[in-house]
């Protein structure tokens, strides 16, 4: 939409957050990049619509809102006497709209196994850094604060940490189009009680309980949604698919073909960003809809699951499973379909999901009282998160095909 | 809003729960009898709205919201296979309807001290017996099912316990008005999961996390807005303005009057019902506007605090306040306004406010597995509630005129 | 809420729009003056609580929403370089926080009956002035907005005038509350399209199906909530309760005796005003809970049926009813109450309720084209708004006591 | 979700409605065949999402939306009397499950374009047949409801009329998914207004003023969303892609090249059913992905310009364009791209978007008065929608590659 008279400024429309500001000549850049519009093309929650049909999104209009978020949090900031200047605004915006770049195709389900051995921050930086060439190092500032070099590490905290931007926009937005609205937090609100102190990223004391709230929604989520035991064997469907396709060299159409026969990944070279900027979440669907009739019974019949959602049987506990019971489940699959023992794990196979409710060491959050002191959420006076929260916690799964 | 041709029925609009229905006689007698018509005139919320201005919805509404999911819950457990008949249900329903009808003006606010020490669950059931004796007998059931001396318990535990309805009502009703987007609970998925086992209420393994947000959302709204230092500040000045004028013999009209002057309540007579039916919030507030010039200046200060929100100061802490600062503050406070040690306990006081996030022993939560073990939720494995959960929190307040 | 280091701002929790901010000394001034906080005690949406139990709102909170929406057109003009300077932001705001003040107990229900004569908004400017010579001429520049004597009219559009800040406000917020969520309007699009062309308000070429929506979502608010013939008859009983009081001289609590006795007002007085805001709609509960056994059978009657909810019969129609089917009604209804003719129109009488969806001639909207041109809404080619639109809408109500 | 005891019931958790039910046998032989999971794989909204990053739900999700609210106004209708049968209503959610059956990749874009010829409604029956073929006739009752030829045709106006669920669904869930929160209709008030008069769907009295409002948020979304200019140009982009790869014969996967070569269809065999269901958005899109390097120099400028968002640009205005204004731009475009004329169309083009907001000659609403008459929506008295609402209105647009 444009603008009678002022400068050049776009509004999108986010069902989540209203209506979105674009207002700066580099933001527009990033945005109608190639790299930025594939995002389209790959779904922020995976597979996970198998079990919940809304949650289609996509990982643009995830950045997209995260970036909103920040402009919000940077004029809270800004407003409490913080001291940021125009270019670091700039920039916080641009490495948040950034940060996912690196996502390759159905992200976190396939992290690690299409550019084997890169992990999705290593290749968004990447991808950065080929921008920024590209853009003659208008993002120089910007990628600073994604690596955390710049001297104000809470831009950087926004960005990536405890409380950040992203994680805010991906809870309030998974919960929205999921439709499990216990995953709403009041993003609003604990951004009004953000605050800088000592150059860190704090809240202050009276956003205890939001805090609180925000962290057991995560939680909730976390079990009910991105890991529920069905979404889960999705996702696994989809991995055993691609690990069978690398192992017997099935074919598909080239770009892809090109990831999955290349070598663990040791340097990320400027050919590998182009071709993996080609592909995204179509192009793996594409190739599951033309295995489902390969000759190798185990791709086909993983491929057809994937497709007209018949997934693994699963079963999810927070006891390990008993060994017996499951040799015993492994012997008649091995019975049933006449497989070796080499194809046997894509047919049946055992794991553990795990995640934890706040980690103290590595992401804190810090709360600042009216007096000056600063104490660890788990610190705090009758609280509900305590030390043991930080503990990972683990649920023990199976999958079978029947 | 009539219906052609169908038997009578009733629609009313609810912005919480959409469209309520009403549909049996007994329901129309019971919500169109004058004592049920005075909830309009009690706020849910009591002086909340003094800090959360959209907090003025009155209890006649919520108790209509949680008749509306007393309605669902049946429902779903009907279809589950619990064997409830139409009476129970007709019953169940006009338990709930009246289940705060016992409610005096500012409820919670003024509990136990308008009729003095008697609590409003003992008044709600003196009503009902009264009701039920001007209605031959038709609460029978109902009021069975209130005092719990019915061989379902379930059904009781629907009314009155820590999954009852009247609190999943509440916590949505009063975060829906007063804007607290935080206290948003999942209640339809609660209700998805309610099951009856052997006559008593539990929830299905898989509502876990939904029952972890639902305490979590509780303890906020506890300490977010029931318990928000200025609303107890604002409750505190009617708690003393009631004591004051009671002490003095302040004059008031004569329906409160008797109130006031009554000693304390040994035993609820029919003619004590129906004084206390002719009075709502609006008699104290009228009185409060009478004693603004009150020639005793206590009163009349506290009225004004009430009347144009200008209340007392207040602080709130974990730990207990320094004796000696509180010694001092008094001192002032005496000195300033020239009153008596008989006076200054309403200018300056100190107290404690109390919640806790689980009662395991009085409302436990029991979970049943899909085998068919049962578990109360403080003893899963992992989960967030624990036996210290149960543990009462207490914050300390101090309140004082400036 | 305070806030660290900051100039002095308050935040305040509103369901409708999220967190309202407050930051500006004169706006704590008028905010937490009597006369403002008595808008607490009158609600928005008179006896409409009587068939949609949500509508319990406030008129304070309705003007602190106007408000916010004030300070986000003001924003957005500003952007779109409309110059407006800081000391018009505050008085464009304090007219808004103030346009509602000249409101007495239950609103439009009573107006011009209890000050006889007097409307709400030359009671408003009253107020206003002496608030002015309180707080020592500040509020000049809001009054001269107020009265449209400024010479950028624009912003007293934004105070009143088909699209103002009040409107857009009313009905998001009387439909959040009722529960009408048909009433939901896209005002942060609306805000978003206002523009400012030859110093009137005006909207972009892209609002025209938005404020068609708008237009339309008003028709219905008027004719589902506000003109339902059941809150028409609550509204009707009060109405005739008052004339019927002042009628036989009912005794009731001095303030309001002094306005029922008062002789049609010509000038109001300081005297007045000072009375006039000492009364609200409780007082006219309270009148109404002691009349319910007035020796006035027709006063009595009509006391019970507002305070039981036991209203007049009503019937609306398109056109006007049958007389001699009126006379015949009227005939039975004297015979059964035994009442003189002079007593008989309280007990049965006919009306008309009007309602206009556009009036071109005395609230014009323009719509700013990006060629520059300028049409009216309703000469918009294919538009759903034409000069029909301007036509007041009559229905015809009887209403009469069973 | 699996239940325990009770017969065999599904949760689909959907954000619009909340939980949707499934519970028969035969529902759920539908939703489990691989010619209903396509629908995951089609876009409700086909390209709109390049305007409204929200919109990427699909086309499953909505038929399963349509089919609760079908369960919900079926139940309305059994409520008020309506002889409906268990085979009827299992029959009328077989039929609303299936009515998009037929939409091939991006639906209403590329309609008639890739089956040459071939309506969706005509392939949805075929499909519907084949499955009823595949089910041994189970399908009977539904198809004939589906094609009118059903005794009660208020079951087919359900499905598909002016008031059906389809309806009622995609313009709640297009305004959800998108954020156009003016798209909101008061779905559930329309349902509990529903009613069936000589074997006809109505509505009551009561409900006009929300007809009203439906018609309008329709006309608004048609002209906002649907027939947006950029949301057009980038369904015309699509649709001058496939023109062009059909005229060039530009190489693609042999699914999509089967129907791109194939001659108008005359007859749908199960053969062309097959492979149609075969086929979804991600095969256009793979194929739009392979041509963006095209020798073509207009296919690969088209590709290019919908995956990386660089779309024709475009006017839309109520009047034609000036025809010697459109010859220039077209010379311009010529010269500029040194195309020949029979390739020019691709780069440059002119066309008309038309909509109706009632038409009451194929798809009346009928109001059925308390008194029994009958009457259409556009003769209601004082009512919005007129004889007039019937013309279809069209608006001009020019499409051009810069």
């Amino acid at each position: 939409m444009d603008n009678n008279g002022a400068p050049k400024q776009k509004i999108v429309n986010d069902p989540v957050h209203g209506f979105i500001t674009i207002d700066h000549p580099l933001l527009f850049k990033v945005i109608g990049h190639p790299y930025y519009q594939r995002l389209r093309r790959i779904h922020q929650m995976a597979l996970a619509s198998l079990v919940y049909p809304g949650a289609v999104h996509s990982r643009l209009l995830h950045s997209l809102g995260a970036y909103h978020l920040m402009c919000q949090a940077l004029e809270e900031l800004k407003r409490k006497g913080a001291h940021i200047t125009h270019e670091e605004c700039v920039a916080a915006k641009i490495a948040i709209l950034l940060h996912d770049i690196g996502h390759g195709p159905y992200s976190h389900a396939l992290e690690g196994l299409l550019v084997q051995g890169v992990h999705h921050e290593e290749m968004s930086l990447a991808i950065m850094q080929k921008l920024n060439r590209e853009f003659n190092g208008e993002l120089d500032l910007a990628i600073s604060i994604f690596k955390n070099t710049y001297h104000k590490p809470f831009l950087h905290q926004l960005v990536s940490g405890q409380l950040d931007v992203d994680r805010m926009d991906y809870l309030s937005r998974d919960s929205y189009f999921s439709g499990v609205s216990e995953g709403v937090i009041g993003y609003d609100r604990i951004i009004k009680m953000l605050v800088v102190h000592n150059n860190q990223l704090m809240v202050e004391e009276k956003a205890i309980y939001s805090i609180e709230k925000f962290l057991m929604a995560r939680r909730l989520m976390y079990w009910q949604v991105y890991l529920h035991k069905t979404v889960l064997a999705a996702e696994q469907t989809l991995v055993h698919i691609m690990k069978r396709a690398r192992e017997i060299n099935a074919h598909c159409h080239k770009n892809l073909a090109a990831f999955l026969q290349a070598p663990p990944c040791n340097e990320i070279t400027d050919d590998i960003i182009d071709r993996f900027c080609q592909i995204d979440d179509e192009d793996i669907m594409m190739a599951i809809k033309q295995w489902i009739n390969h000759e190798d019974a185990a791709l086909a019949r993983l491929c057809q699951g994937v497709l007209n959602r018949r997934l693994y049987k699963r079963l999810m506990q927070d006891e390990p499973f008993n060994e017996t019971w499951v040799a015993t489940i492994k012997e008649n699959i091995k019975q049933k379909y006449g497989v070796s023992d080499a194809v046997l794990p894509y047919l049946v196979f055992t794991g553990m999901a795990k995640s934890t409710t706040y980690n103290k060491r590595t992401e804190p959050i810090h709360i600042l009282y009216k007096d000056g002191t600063v104490k660890d959420i788990s610190e705090i006076y009758n609280g509900i998160i305590d030390t043991d929260s930080s503990a990972t916690v683990g649920r023990y799964y199976i999958c079978w095909i029947e």
